[in-house]
């Protein structure tokens, strides 16, 4: 359990812990060393150590860390101990893509329903998913009890879904729509904005050091 | 210019604030208050206001910023005044939406250049760009001086192409590979890491705020 003691950047590093291992346990590596962990988040061993002694995970002095059993903790913690269902709402190029992105269900995720308006996507099967009449959003989000809704529509489009999956019930979204959402606090919204990401480098990668501090 | 005055916090909220405007600047909104500006970007006026008043920006008063000449201004400062050439390394289902992803140049970054390995995929053209044979990335991308690059190989293959891309000269990747990238440290890179992402989501949404302070 979480108790108050741990510091919200420990659970921050939980998430990359928990991708990491995943990736190494994969690649075939059972039992994974603090070092090698820390070198895949970039960040210190030491770090790595201290986040993770907050859940009585030590390791084996000399060996490491079972992986399977240090990924099942983690996400306990994290709260991916059961699949999530996840629905989407747009399938344009991002979604189509979304859909057919094998990892994410052996990452706990399902997208188990997918919705847009154009009558030619309509009842077309992509990723074992049919895609269903957006007009039906409200009703069948509210009746599955899905809670986490991935959002890939235009820009025009964003603010009115987002209203609608409030109604619905959705308590977050991840937004491909680079247009910041106006939700209610109670509504956690994560954009995913990719020119932004790729300005960030841009600058950083052509400013030196010092002027960035 | 940038000054070494100006917080590193400032610089990031400013990518922010060039979308935000972009948008709003599409949606037709010429002049812009510095209310609905903070607004969008989920801040305080009084933030924006203050990091903008760095570079000499203090819009009419009662009024606001007008949207274009602040865009251009930002654009400067965080070298976003030229257009930016990107090669793309990947094509399946997300490099092939990146592709078709028709904002990326609206916004200055143009995918001039796109590889895969597949032979049934090579000569194809996506998007206005043909794809290039995957054994010719160093040569191709040297030769051409692209300096950022967008990665959306299968995991197994990342740190593979991310050697060829170091060697041949890039400066910063933009990754879709949720596995770590070991990289020396004069290249920046970016994850985008969906199921992180959505994981984040997920625990923040079934937390109580108290425990995660």
């Amino acid at each position: 359990m979480i108790t108050k003691r741990v510091p919200s950047e420990t659970i921050g590093r939980l998430f990359r812990y928990f991708r990491s291992l995943s990736c190494l346990l994969r690649k075939g590596e059972e039992i994974v060393s603090s070092k090698t962990l820390a070198e895949v988040c970039h960040i210190k061993p030491a770090t790595v150590r201290k986040d993770l002694s907050y859940f009585g995970e030590f390791g084996t002095r000399g060996v490491g860390y079972d992986a399977a059993s240090l990924i099942n903790k983690i996400k306990k913690i994290i709260k991916l101990d059961k699949k999530i269902n996840v629905a989407l709402v747009g399938i344009g190029n991002i979604g189509r893509a979304l859909l057919k992105h094998s990892t994410f269900e052996l990452e706990g995720f399902k997208i188990v329903m997918a919705f847009d308006n154009s009558p030619s996507k309509i009842g077309d099967t992509v990723g074992n998913v049919m895609i269903e009449d957006a007009a039906n959003i409200r009703e069948r989000i509210e009746s599955s009890g899905i809670h986490l809704v991935i959002l890939a529509v235009p820009d025009y489009a964003t603010s009115k879904v987002a209203n609608v999956l409030q109604l619905a019930g959705a308590k977050s979204i991840l937004s491909f729509s680079p247009c910041g959402l106006s939700m209610p606090a109670d509504i956690q919204v994560t954009c995913i904005d990719l020119s932004v990401e790729m300005a960030r480098l841009v600058y950083n990668s052509c400013v030196d050091y010092r002027e960035k501090v």
